[in-house]
């Protein structure tokens, strides 16, 4: 987690805020957007919406009631209470790459996501200082059933870290069940309930349209008071306008939908407005989460979220690049910094990806860890007090001196970070410098090598194998 | 040059900037600052210092009329003058790296700066977008003799680019000739005197002392309304305190002082408040200036130079590695898009840096000048209008409908930035994907390759040539 001490960054001012509230609240109102779900309509119609086929038109009331009933903050709870963590205000929480099909790293390069690759990244998440949230799809494990992938994930998860955890977002049924699996983590329903203990990704599908998988889920876990994130992933030029205020209208008009939801479910259920909108590149027609319009838009994406009040998710170390290289390095601090600085609540994607959101690195994991790192750094900000500010040992090594045999340079040289990735040596020579890549793989085999789980029961390990089991019938 | 249309980041409020000042005026009274040169000394006197040796009494009354007469932003003037740049207020204009012994590419490794490898740099900071200010120590030509390597280095400068220029600190002597091959190319002093043609770097020698040839080539140039840089370059633990706060009361006492003699000089002479101070590592006993510390020393500066409303310089594309890899890649973001953000006027050592300041790499200049892109894009912020709103096309597109066909996707598709040296293909194969390195390294060799000369006057050519030939005597 970082804890944020220096100023936001706005990069909208009020008035220009306020158009794009009111231009939100003409599209749901004259378009509306399409609910596939039959009871998220349901609900819907119940409090008021103006239904017509599978359309919902939503009015200035309903967002106001939402935003008010929605909660500025709430805290996660993980089974180890020290890394609990508060969703809101100046914390930001991470968590690593989500939903990545491939795996690579510096040996045997790219190849599809196998489930001990996310054994492997979630050892990695677990010894991070930095990432709080685990679970999920931190990569696609395909070589396992779709029927217990969610069950596996969830017990992976717990196994092997004890931070706080996300839950499943495929239909109402996982949904379910990812609670229940919760539940005898910690220890039964009823807590479960008073507790926020998963954390879950409803994406919008843009333009203007919730599935039914997604508004079903959704209704689950807010039902059961479980956090989750609204996000819509909503691309220029092909499922958004190109231009960016454009493309933040129309996600506005989706997010606020979930939310809406989200409060008519079960006022207070706590929510994340999100996104992971971007840009496409013109030449390939690919994503281009590496540009600066995407970083922009995250900008942009967080400042509408505090003008509503609500946490926010958005941004990551995201990057085009293929290689855990100096492209990666620059797209990657780009967006990950302006992410922290635009004041994001929740950073998903903070560790791990490349080829946008397609592969999962385990070299770029590390190097990811240590952006956050230099970041978490710099938002601490500068300390000025009568001792930082040194009034005395300026005084006393005077003109031409030297500070290196001063108690206050001793008293202080501590103070500095610690670099854990990064060289500061001197050169020595043209061959055997290990570049940064070669570096942290070096680095992830050791710590695969010697990490240790955290104390799990073993009857809690037992129940949560056989409710998986018995996910298969 | 970078337009910025975002909000600075400020690090520090209103009531930590008075007491940094307040420290520094208290430093200034009581320890006073050395200065090793008998003009300035002799200056300060017929000013109303106190002196005491080589040691010189600083009143805040002096500062305060300093800021006061030094202006606000001024212009410098290109021999082409669609190249002239203002420092000053939302400008951040650029220079590539300056004063590496070595330089370093794909190829060769790293080894010993030559003349040629100036000429070579000084082509890439020609071919920049965004390179504002050339010449000067780009890098060290170490085969050209010492008497004569302002002459060449300037020459260079002229012939290869028609962009702003740097001039000599080397002493008195150093300086003078820098400013008559100036009033040769610019055609004659008058012009010279009339306009700011010369930006010159003046280094204080941390803790608290200007040696002779730094204030007397700041005398000079100040004289012939010349701008300066009075940069401290001051490291935390031996030539300042390590705690931040108190390296930027000390380096503001030396700054502060430079300024005040250039204005003694010459009221309303062009001045920059500057920095190239840095953190110490601390199991190495290198700079540290990819730290994140380094980062937000430079934060505070430009806030202090704001809290006097003078033009400030610092940053710049920094990094510790020794390679143009990922820790080169988001150390570099880090620095750059930071000192931006902090709202320097100036950024110094915006391209081709490795190794803190030691190694210009010719595929790291084009690493950074793509960095620079990135966050030029990044600081002209998001357009809000009517059409930019989108309102109409998102209606008319509807729910679950396609932008790619629309008339506002076209009209906008090319307002992306396009990447020059970012990558954003697909995957295919582990195989043949060059990494950014090396697309660099193909890509510096074709500028090169290409590289047309602005055109230039035979005869000040021949001048030019004949002023270095007769330093030598």
């Amino acid at each position: 987690m970082i804890k944020r001490e220096l100023i936001n960054n706005n990069i909208f001012t009020e008035g220009q805020l306020d158009k794009i509230h009111n231009a939100t609240i003409e599209i749901l109102k004259e378009n509306g957007i399409e609910i596939l779900s039959e009871d998220a309509r349901k609900l819907l119609k119940q409090n008021g919406a103006k239904v017509k086929d599978e359309q919902v038109y939503i009015s200035e009331k309903m967002i106001e009631e939402a935003i008010e009933s929605a909660p500025k903050k709430f805290t996660m709870y993980a089974r180890n209470p020290d890394n609990n963590v508060t969703i809101g205000g100046k914390n930001t929480v991470l968590s690593p790459g989500y939903g990545a099909p491939f795996v690579m790293d510096y040996e045997k390069g790219r190849r599809r996501a196998l489930y001990e690759d996310y054994v492997k990244f979630t050892k990695l998440a677990g010894y991070s200082n930095f990432m709080d949230v685990v679970g999920g799809v931190l990569v696609e494990p395909t070589d396992v059933d779709d029927e217990i992938r969610h069950g596996k994930m969830m017990k992976a998860a717990v196994k092997y870290t004890d931070k706080c955890l996300m839950g499943s977002a495929m239909g109402a049924k996982k949904a379910k069940e990812s609670i229940e699996m919760a539940s005898i983590v910690y220890g039964g329903m009823d807590y479960v309930k008073e507790h926020p203990v998963l954390l879950t990704l409803i994406n919008t599908n843009s333009p203007l349209q919730i599935d039914s998988r997604m508004s079903d889920a959704l209704i689950v876990h807010s039902k059961h008071n479980q956090p989750i994130v609204v996000a819509s992933l909503s691309m220029t030029g092909t499922t958004a306008p190109t231009t960016i205020a454009g493309a933040l209208v129309q996600q506005n008009a989706e997010i606020l939908t979930g939310i809406i939801v989200s409060q008519m479910v079960n006022p207070g259920a706590p929510v994340i407005y999100g996104s992971a909108s971007s840009v496409v590149d013109l030449k390939t027609g690919n994503l281009a989460i590496g540009n600066p319009e995407t970083a922009k838009m995250f900008n942009g994406t967080a400042q509408i979220a505090r003008y509503y009040g609500l946490p926010s998710r958005g941004g990551g170390a995201l990057t085009d690049s293929l290689k855990p290289d100096a492209q990666a390095g620059y797209e990657s601090m780009m967006n990950f910094m302006s992410a922290v600085k635009s004041g994001f609540n929740f950073i998903l994607h903070s560790a791990g990806l490349l080829e946008n959101y397609m592969t999962m690195s385990f070299e770029k994991f590390l190097i990811d860890d240590e952006i956050v790192g230099i970041v978490d750094n710099y938002e601490a900000g500068i300390k000025v007090n009568e001792d930082e500010l040194a009034k005395e040992v300026i005084k006393h090594v005077g003109s031409s001196g030297n500070f290196i045999a001063e108690q206050h340079t001793y008293d202080h040289m501590r103070d500095l970070r610690e670099p854990i990735l990064s060289m500061k040596e001197r050169y020595f020579s043209n061959k055997d410098q290990p570049d940064t890549a070669k570096r942290a793989n070096k680095m992830y085999k050791e710590i695969l090598k010697d990490y240790e789980c955290p104390p799990l029961d073993k009857k809690i390990e037992e129940k949560l194998d056989k409710y998986i089991e018995n996910l298969k019938d």
